[in-house]
């Protein structure tokens, strides 16, 4: 790698470290909710009846399934989430948002949209967040070449 | 958010969430190191006499001081770090590379700078590269405010 290469490297590495830690950090302390809590309840909450398929819901928080399985039975410890089966498919497992999951996401995410937009969004120009939308598109198409983990973030602007 | 912010955002989420995951796999993989153990081994590789103050170390490797004391520990009971006292403060605690750690970057580095490569760095364009230096450039000033971590992400191309 040369000189220029590296030092993006290293600034991209740096924000790997930081950013978690900060979206994680506001969840916990505001909400008392992981970021990746956070994202599983958001993306039930824009889904059709508030329900979504185990696997469906896996790809879209870029998650295993073996990990997505443990985090929502925590949620559903804390009635957030219930699992339930599906009509058309006995064997299907789904997850669905409870009315305290919907009350949790909706108190959450004003918090959390702050500091997405005071940490990313507002750091960034105009220029700069379509730049940053085309790179990280290249990137994941590197990160996930099959497309099997989170295929939602090619539909939004096509 | 608008459409397009969001759809940046949902993108960057996924690479948080999958670039760690495959880095660490790697390394696991091929080294026995995590990416944090490696970036660790790295900073104290390129070090004067491979040897940093632990907050020094810290600052570094963008990580808070029990973090980094907790790998530290890990990487001395594999030999591969070892604690001293420096010799003008005899309060301050440095950690230092052995040669087994040296030996251990030394092998680890070619296979992830390899990943880093395919992942990242040749998945963009040189203009892409270049902007994502100052997009992650701008997102750092807001994620490390008050330069309190890895400062050393500045000093690279000024």
């Amino acid at each position: 790698m040369n000189t220029r290469q590296l030092a993006t490297w290293v600034r991209l590495t740096a924000v790997l470290e930081l950013l978690p830690g900060i979206l994680d950090s506001q969840l916990r302390r505001d909400s008392g909710l992981t970021h990746f809590e956070y994202y599983v309840l958001a993306m039930l909450s824009e889904s059709p009846e508030m329900s979504l398929r185990m696997s469906q819901l896996a790809a879209r928080t870029n998650a295993t399934l073996p990990r997505l399985s443990h985090v929502v039975s925590r949620l559903e410890g804390r009635e957030m989430v219930e699992r339930h089966h599906g009509a058309g498919d006995a064997r299907a497992t789904y997850a669905r948002l409870t009315e305290t999951g919907w009350q949790a996401v909706r108190e959450a995410a004003p918090g959390h949209v702050e500091t997405v937009r005071h940490h990313v969004i507002d750091a960034l120009t105009e220029e700069q967040l379509d730049q940053l939308g085309e790179i990280t598109e290249a990137m994941l198409e590197r990160l996930d070449p099959d497309e099997k983990l989170g295929p939602v973030y090619r539909r939004h602007d096509s």
